[in-house]
């Protein structure tokens, strides 16, 4: 038995007859090593009884300090947005993140599941996607959190997003509240919660307000196009069918803007003819003229708020909150 | 010492007690079992000098079929469209891809090669940043290609770029020919390559046509805020200090965007008071009014260019061609 004086990183260092950057990098497992050095320090780690000041926990479950995140898309600048705002606040709580693009593709979502169950990931921040969640993935037990994606019947995951409801409920009030009675809505075809609940609000709102739904005005645009074409392209081709409408809630602000310009190119007037809500808040609402009224997601505390439930899920702390929904705001500009 | 009859990994997996699927992922080190399964299998493999038909590599070689992407800013939509292009390319050949934003911070940079490093990816594809690579990361082994970065010295890596020089070059001949002779370039202050050789056609095509270089209209634009807001901003100064311009070549299309809209808010007409000429392509350049000419990127090219030559290097084989430098192309619109 040795004696019991605590040692130290150095100590481990000179045991094994390596640098105390070597002893680091086989403790994180952060770095190139030979397999015969590994085996030497965690030898002389364990012959010690050496734990390290980082977590305490043992050397088996030393964690990787990386984070996946999952995206269905990052041209999307929503979606680039939050990813960005999580990289930062995960790079100064110490932990690096990899970011898959799923380009929307289930079969590509569940392999970038095990891949980064594979590269042992602390947790995995999903954004956006299906209801469902690969069941494999959860099984794992890495700590999940989503970003507008409600997971369907999976209490165990935490999830943060933005009141969509509530955004689809204010926008068409705000169109009705200026005089609109014909309200399009260009959604999307996917069934993710986000649409759903967009179009929920938009069609209570209509009821609130004693307005008959238009089926003909409900209109659900496919995948195929970029947002902004296919929005221009259906609502040219609604004037040219004579299809009678004075207001446009377009479910993202790119197919807001192709709205606009659909509607610039026939000569009609906006404000004052057909008003244009939006929805997300990225720049190119704040950019074009004239610019458009939105649906400001925030960004920054969708992104904050679910880093920060993931890390203390990763450090094996108590979660106080599992479903986070947070406030959208309307952004009157020139569009109404 | 065995009968030298070829074994199946069928049979690796009756020898070890484990499933087939097990072997398989111990062999490609992808997926969760425990440290005892790994020995359990690894000894059964050595002993039975079982090799996989994937590769006919030793274990210790095996791949990881990941390629890691440092990227310094993905809500830049040029850097988010490459990524997307390398991304479906790699996953189509059967690699996953793991993207790391950098936010152009070169610390942020060397922590994600190391990263990366420690994942064990098979390749890196690095896209802009600065002429410098880490040395360390280069002594990996590690193959990396490189687009729009051209690493300074460093025979070794592979890159793939736009022409800048031309495009540089183009951009500030089509604003002379349609006229102009007091031409602003907005610049950048960060000294990357991109930079540079847009800077050098801009200052050769005003030699060539004999029109003398005014150092007030070379602006190099910070970092701190948005293209779009620090190019809009710096036109708006410019016009009220009365200076005297009649073109503008914009390094990249949220810049040209910028420039157009300080000009339209001082209601100076375009084209016919001053033209513009973008760079990039993006989205933006094509959906204004009046839509910019720009000089466009060949993204997929470029993607698809590095990705292949990425991939022979990591399948070990010769790259044909270590240095591909991509034409790019004036895309006349409105604003010229």
């Amino acid at each position: 038995m040795r004696a019991k004086k605590k040692v130290s990183i150095k100590d481990i260092a000179r045991l094994s007859g390596v640098s105390v950057a070597t002893v680091s990098r086989v403790i994180n497992q952060n770095g190139r090593f030979s397999e015969e050095t590994r085996r030497r320090v965690e030898k002389v780690i364990k012959e010690y009884h050496y734990t390290t000041n980082m977590t305490g926990k043992s050397l088996r479950e030393s964690k990787s300090n990386t984070i996946g995140v999952i995206v269905p898309d990052i041209s999307n600048e929503l979606f680039a947005e939050i990813v960005l705002e999580l990289e930062k606040y995960f790079f100064r709580k110490g932990y690096s993140v990899l970011i898959c693009n799923t380009n929307e593709e289930e079969q590509k979502e569940a392999a970038y599941f095990r891949i980064l169950e594979s590269k042992t990931v602390d947790g995995i921040l999903c954004i956006s996607g299906s209801e469902d969640l690969p069941q494999e993935v959860l099984s794992t037990g890495i700590p999940i959190a989503c970003i507008d994606r409600r997971p369907k019947g999976k209490n165990e995951v935490v999830y943060v997003e933005s009141d969509h409801y509530l955004g689809g409920y204010i926008a068409t009030e705000a169109l009705i509240k200026k005089g609109c009675r014909d309200i399009m809505i260009l959604s999307k075809q996917r069934a993710l919660s986000v649409n759903t609940q967009r179009l929920n609000g938009y069609l209570d709102a209509l009821r609130d307000y004693g307005i008959p739904r238009r089926d003909d005005l409900v209109v659900h645009l496919g995948d195929d196009l970029s947002n902004f074409q296919e929005a221009r392209d259906i609502v040219f081709y609604m004037i040219k069918k004579k299809i009678r409408f004075d207001g446009i809630f377009a479910t993202n602000d790119w197919r807001a803007y192709g709205a606009l310009v659909a509607l610039q190119q026939n000569n009609i007037a906006v404000p004052e003819q057909v008003k244009i809500v939006g929805f997300d808040g990225v720049s190119v609402s704040e950019f074009c003229y004239p610019a458009i009224t939105t649906i400001q997601q925030n960004k920054k505390e969708l992104a904050l708020k679910a880093a920060h439930l993931l890390l203390k899920m990763v450090k094996g702390e108590t979660v106080p909150q599992r479903h986070v929904v947070l406030p959208v705001a309307l952004v009157e500009r020139g569009t109404t």
